[in-house]
């Protein structure tokens, strides 16, 4: 007997028929005798809708109205959820944020996680009950309801998985697991069967859509045995495991892209001290992530450019950061280019096998894909490149190295 | 300065624009100095296709769920509301049935309200908030979500005016107010200015779909000033008064018809005692509800005939609890016949003047329209006819009794 979380995401809810489909692989594993517990996300679709209406309506958002509205979504699947599993003749109860409750901080639209209050949730899995919990939710200490950010289900269930020390977290999705690359860009890519979780937090951040990268770091941190699964097909997906349980390591086991990207450099930038955090305080007062960072010297020295990226929809927004910090900062133009995409190789084999990067770079250079930006860390190797070259790279890497199915 | 409820039925709140639309009106009550606090329903059509999702799933219904998945729709409206207010530069602030909180009981799906804490709500009209409250939903004793019922958002509205001791409670809705009859079928029908709680009470129980019956059971026992408005027309609407403020009363108000009935017809009922128990005993553990009911002797006496109506939906339900109780009735046949519909003539002014049922039968008969059944009460006569003479029924009887417009 196993203690199971079940998490079934957009697609797999996305009508009632789907609901009661994907109800059947809850019900095969609590008829052998598993303790399951179900988090579902809004059908897909409803969260774009509801997010769609609150910005529709206009004036300043107000996060906690926004929470209220897109709340809504899952609370619907949950129900609905309940309902099919009580079809099935079993006994299934449906557990929203503030009804056990799930502790948040008060960060609406992006709130993180406090505490999981489980005890009623225990006392149910031990009457057989099956409690259904809406993802994405909490409430925080005023009592208004909370959303996680977007994909906040995963991290939900994940959280739920270990507040309950739960055996296993089944993510059910629409794919049929985690792959060495996208298949709808590389047909020959394989399904992985075991990744460590420092992989797919790797892959998960540079454009991997099968897992939200915080589920995966809370799994991580928590020992939290995650699968990722498909809702359609009885397959055995893949499953994220510490790094010592994998035998043989690949030197790299995925290759991701990212087309969610701007590049904007900054030319004739005054090299004085303290520069850097002139241009950069800005943007993060702004709440601009940035990503990759080149500095180059021009103009004999005195002048420098910046070039860095940020996530397309922020672009706008860091160039006005950036014109209204001019003065502090000093610099001649900025340029903002949109038709950037992210490629990178990830492995954690990479560590220790040589030439790995240059392999990388010369498979690019051989089609004549210019590298515009360079990052590395100890288990990825990210370059930026033209964003119709995004395919050609990607399936290129894959064979290079080696990733290609036979 | 006045203490407003503003209520908003579905068909205002249909989409953004309708919302932000009629949010200009509490705008305007609020700007020229007026405290408001706003209830809303779900969007048209949200709430049907909840309710429809709930019954798709299949299985025994479980009214807990069934209540958590269709409180959904006023969440998203009483979200949205505040946004819209926010965005004409108001403090607005969503409230759900389980944050005030509104304590129902917990007969789910038709919940009746216990007890509204509104000490909260008082505090944020002091600070110049607008409350915006989720109608048809509270919350259990068992901490679950409970809905009032089918138009249990006027409810809610009238309830939460009772409970802030406000000065009016203004239902806006598709319509401009209470007419003497369905406009679509009576073109001369009038706009009736003040009608008593009691002549409400009875149209809307008879048919008239303007307001919820509940809703004005308890503005009459609370003594709530309500008054009907047009979301989309700035015209006076109706007000519900006493009866002592109606300065000079109509013989009949109103004319009302409901095609939502089915009659049932015992034949060669065995008249013993208790006959008709064994007959509405069934029926009432059933949960079906018996309108109009009438006995009529037969074969010599000692075989009786009954006939009686419920609503349509309830039709087969009835026929099958009859059909079980057969042994314990005894009778020949059971005929139901859903093609008959039911129109009445409302007024308080009947109570003194003699002759009004006679104008009725009369005015029917002179068309040739046959009267199956008919029942009376101190402020009302309502026949039951032929369904396909109903429209030609309630024009005849609304020029009978002088209502037409000039």
């Amino acid at each position: 007997m196993a203690r199971i979380v079940f998490k079934f995401g957009g697609t797999s809810v996305s009508d009632v028929a789907h609901v009661r489909r994907v109800a059947t692989r809850v019900v095969k594993a609590f008829r052998a005798g598993d303790e399951a517990a179900v988090v579902v996300s809004a059908m897909a679709g409803t969260t774009d809708q509801l997010d769609h209406w609150t910005r529709e309506i206009g004036g300043m958002m107000d996060a906690r109205e926004y929470d209220t509205v897109v709340a809504a979504g899952e609370q619907i699947t949950a129900g609905l959820m309940a309902l099919a599993l009580q079809s099935e003749g079993l006994m299934a109860r449906s557990w929203l944020g503030w009804q056990l409750p799930i502790e948040t901080d008060d960060a609406h639209a992006r709130a993180r996680i406090r505490h999981i209050h489980a005890a009623e949730i225990e006392d149910r899995l031990a009457r057989r009950e099956i409690p259904v919990l809406a993802g994405f939710q909490g409430i925080a200490s005023t009592g208004r309801i909370t959303t996680l950010g977007r994909g906040g289900s995963d991290t939900s269930a994940v959280a739920i998985a270990a507040a309950l020390n739960a055996d296993r977290c089944d993510i059910y999705t629409d794919v049929e697991g985690v792959f060495t690359a996208d298949p709808r860009i590389v047909p020959s890519a394989r399904r992985i069967e075991r990744i460590a979780y420092e992989e797919m937090v790797e892959l998960a951040s540079l454009g991997a859509r099968v897992l939200e990268t915080r589920a995966v770091e809370m799994a991580m941190r928590n020992g939290v045995s995650v699968q990722v699964r498909s809702s359609f097909h009885d397959t055995p997906g893949t499953l994220l495991v510490d790094e010592d349980e994998i035998m043989e390591q690949d030197v790299v086991t995925g290759v991701t892209y990212s087309r969610d990207e701007a590049k904007l450099t900054l030319t004739g930038v005054h090299d004085k001290p303290g520069v850097s955090a002139s241009i950069f305080g800005p943007l993060a007062a702004e709440g601009v992530n940035v990503d990759m960072i080149v500095q180059s010297g021009s103009h004999g020295g005195e002048r420098i450019n910046y070039t860095f990226t940020v996530v397309e929809r922020d672009m706008e927004r860091a160039v006005r950061a950036i014109e209204d910090a001019r003065n502090e900062i000093g610099f001649d133009s900025i340029v903002a280019d949109a038709n950037v995409a992210k490629v990178s190789i990830v492995g954690l084999g990479m560590r220790t096998r040589p030439g790995v990067a240059q392999t990388m770079f010369a498979t690019l250079a051989e089609r004549g894909i210019n590298l515009q930006v360079i990052s590395t860390s100890e288990l990825k190797i990210s370059v930026l490149i033209d964003e119709t070259a995004t395919e050609e790279a990607v399936r290129a890497l894959h064979a290079a190295y080696g990733l290609d199915s036979a």
